[in-house]
C-alpha cells in the first residue's frame, strides 16, 4: 500500500543526514561532555559545534543564549516556570493565549493553581490571531512574562510575534515564544523579532526526538527546571543528550541551507492541497489564517463528520494525517484551539490537520486530493446529523 | 595511542545491539506514538515493548508503573518535586542523605528554600552509608518522603536499601531511590526491595544518552514534573522519544539477559585493579564500602596530588579516568561524599575514581596498574607537599 505521511506537525522523519551525524556519538564519541578527559572533550567539541548551529539557524548573539533541553515541551516549562519563579519578586501576572500548546496552558495552570500567580489568558479572532491592542490593554503593574506561541501547532496561524514582542518590551515585559513549529521550516530571528526567550524542537524538522533548545537573552533571569549537575551552566542538570544534540544540530544547519527554497516548495505544496479540497468536497471550514500560516500546515473542518473516523479511513488508504495535536490524543474533547476560533462543538469535532514537510511531494498531494472526497462522503452517507440535513 | 576507557560511571558506550534496534525508529517507524494512524501505532508498539523490558528489568508489576523520562535527572527531579508538590497537604518534611547525586541534593534544596519544605540531610559512616537507625530517628510526624540513593555514583557505597525502605513504610514515608547507578549493572527488584519509586538512566548501562525511567508504584499520587500534553498518562508531557526510549528498552533486555555472569566478570575486574592499585602505590586511601560496592566501581585517594593533574597525566597515556562525579566538573570544590566520609580537603583533592563496564578487559587493568605508579610518583615529585613530608 502507498504510505503517505501528513502528520509533521506530530513529529518528522528523522533525515538521513541527521542520523549519519549522530552515529558517531554512539559507539565512538560516547563520552560525556564534562569529562576531562579526551573522549569527553570530543564530546563537547561536537555539542558546542551544534550550540552554534543553533545559534545561527535563529540568529541568537552568542551560543551561551542557547540552553539544551529533553525537547520543546522542557523547554516551554523551564522558561515560564523558570522564569516566574526566578523572577517573582518584580510580580505574579503571566500573560498567555487561549490557543497555547499545552506545554505552555498546562504550565500556566500549574503556576496559577499551585504558585500564586495568576495568568491573562488572550482571545483570539477567527482566524487563531492575537492582537496586539488586547495584549497592550492586559498588561499590568505586576506582569512579569507573556508567552505567544509563534505558530500554532493545529491551525498553523502565525502570531504578531514582532509586534507583541515590540509591546511587552515597551511596557517592561519579558517575552517568551514557543517556536516549536516555526524553527526549521521558516525563518526565525530572534534579534529581529525582539524576543527575550525561545522554545524549539529537534524533531518538528527533521532532527531527533528527545531534544530542543530554549534561547534565552543574554542578561535573563531564570531558575532551572531539571535541578542537578552542572550542565548548561546551571541552567539545565542531567547529562548531554550528546547524539541527540549533535542531531539537532545538523537538523538546524540543514533547515539553515535549504531555507528559503524549502519553504516556497512546502508552501506551493500546501495551497495545492488546500485548494483541491475546496474545489472537491462540499460544507467544509477552512481553519487558520489564509496567509499568515506555516508552510506545511492544512487544517479543515468537515461538517456532519467526526474526525477520528475521518482518520481511520484514511489510514486505510495509506495516508497519516491527525485530527489536531498528538499531544491531546485520546482525548474526546474537541480542539481548544478550534473553539477558540469560534466553532461549534459539532464542526469542531470534525476536524482534520494534514501537515507537510520537505519529504513530501506533489504526487501525495494529489493522492490525498483523489482519495479524500470519496472517504468524506462515505462518512457523510453514514452520519445521522447528513442524512438531516 | 591505547584508549582506556573507566568512567563508565559518567557514562557507558552505547552497546551496538542498542543502537541497531533504534536505527528504524529514525528513518522508518518515525510516528508519534500519540498519533491513531499506523506509523504512530508501529512507533506506539516498540514504546511499549520497551517500556514492559524496563518492568522486566526492575521487576516492577506492572508497565504502567514506569513512566519514561528525558534523563535521570528528571526522574529525581519528578520523583521528588512531584510527589512533595502533590502531598504537601499531609507535610512537609523529607529526608535525604549528604551522599546524594546532585539531582537530588539540589531539588531538596529547591524545595527546602522555594517552597517551604523541610529537609533532613542523614549523615554517613566512614564508608559513605546511611544508618537504618538514624533514618528512622529523623523520621517525623510531618514526614512525607525519603529519597536515599542506592548505589554511590562516586564512592560505589551500596546503601541498605531494602531496610530504609522497610523503615519507611513502618512509619508511613513514602521511599524512593535513585538507582541510576546501579540498575543494569547488578540485580534490582523494586518488589523485593520495597520501594515506592525508582530513578534509572539508559546511558549508564550502554542504553543511548538523554533517556530514563522513574518507578513509580501504583497509587502513590504524583505531579508532573514536566508540564505538556497528556502523554504518559499525564504524568510527563512531551512528545516520546521512540528511538531514546527503544534503545533502553533494549539496553534492559540485554542487562537482563546477562547478569548476573557480567556482574561477575566486572566485579572481579574491579577487585584485581584495587589490588593492583594498593600493592604497587604507596599512601593511598581506598574510598567506599570494600563489600557493600557497585561492581564496577574503584576509587582513591592518592595522598600529596591533585586529581585534576592526575586526570591529565592519565589521559597522556589514553586512560579515561574521573576525580568524581562528571556532573560538578569545573568546580574547584573537593567531593561533597568525600568530605561527608570524613575526609580532609586536601586528601578529597587527590582522588580518583575509575568506573569499569563489560566492554572493559584484563588487559586494560594490567595496562592501568602498569601506568599509575609512575604518573602518581612523578606528581608527588612535583608537590610541595610531598617534599615537606
Amino acid at each position: 500500500m502507498k504510505k503517505v505521511y501528513m502528520d509533521n506537525g506530530a513529529t518528522t522523519r528523522t533525515h538521513p543526514e541527521v542520523l549519519q551525524a549522530m552515529e558517531p556519538f554512539f559507539l565512538e564519541n560516547y563520552g560525556n561532555p564534562s569529562s576531562v578527559h579526551g573522549f569527553g572533550q570530543e564530546a563537547l567539541k561536537g555539542t558546542e559545534k551544534a550550540r552554534d548551529e543553533v545559534k545561527k539557524l535563529i540568529n541568537a548573539a552568542d551560543p551561551q543564549e542557547i540552553i539544551f533541553t529533553g525537547g520543546g515541551t522542557e523547554a516551554d516549562n523551564l522558561a515560564i516556570t523558570g522564569y516566574a519563579m526566578a523572577n517573582r519578586e518584580r510580580g505574579r501576572h503571566l500573560i498567555t493565549s487561549v490557543v497555547e500548546h499545552h506545554a505552555v496552558l498546562h504550565t500556566c495552570e500549574y503556576l496559577e493553581k499551585e504558585m500564586g500567580f495568576s495568568v491573562t489568558y488572550l482571545p483570539v479572532d477567527k482566524y487563531g490571531m492575537v492582537s496586539a491592542a488586547d495584549f497592550r490593554e492586559a498588561i499590568r503593574e505586576d506582569t512579569i512574562l507573556a508567552t505567544i506561541m509563534s505558530g500554532n501547532n493545529e491551525i498553523g496561524t502565525l502570531q504578531p510575534i514582532k509586534e507583541l514582542a515590540r509591546v511587552a518590551r515597551e511596557q517592561g515585559v519579558t517575552f517568551h515564544t514557543d517556536a516549536v513549529q516555526s524553527v526549521g521550516s521558516m525563518p526565525v530571528d530572534v534579534q529581529d523579532w525582539g524576543v527575550d526567550m525561545l522554545s524549539l524542537s529537534g524533531h518538528k524538522f527533521h532532527g531527533p526526538k528527545g531534544v530542543g533548545a530554549l534561547y534565552v537573552r543574554r542578561g535573563i533571569k531564570l531558575h532551572p527546571h531539571i535541578h542537578g549537575g552542572a550542565q548548561e551552566k546551571k541552567r539545565r542538570g542531567g547529562t548531554h543528550n550528546t547524539p541527540g544534540i549533535i542531531g539537532l544540530g545538523k537538523a538546524c544547519e540543514l533547515a539553515r541551507k535549504n531555507l528559503p527554497e524549502k519553504e516556497k516548495e512546502v508552501s506551493a505544496l500546501r495551497d495545492k492541497l488546500i485548494k483541491g479540497i475546496q474545489d472537491n468536497i462540499d460544507e467544509v471550514v477552512f481553519n487558520g489564517h489564509p496567509e499568515q500560516r506555516l508552510p506545511g500546515n492544512v487544517n479543515f473542518c468537515f461538517r456532519y463528520i467526526e474526525g477520528e473516523s475521518l482518520l481511520l479511513s484514511l489510514d486505510l488508504e495509506g495516508i497519516a494525517g491527525s485530527s489536531g495535536s498528538a499531544c491531546t490524543s485520546g482525548s474526546l474533547d474537541p480542539s481548544h484551539v478550534l473553539l477558540a476560533t469560534g466553532l461549534s462543538h459539532e464542526v469542531a469535532h470534525g476536524s482534520l490537520r494534514l501537515t507537510l514537510s520537505i519529504f513530501n511531494e506533489e504526487e501525495e498531494i494529489d493522492y490525498v486530493i483523489e482519495k479524500l472526497p470519496g472517504i468524506v462522503e462515505k462518512l457523510r452517507q453514514m452520519s445521522p446529523l447528513y442524512q438531516k440535513s
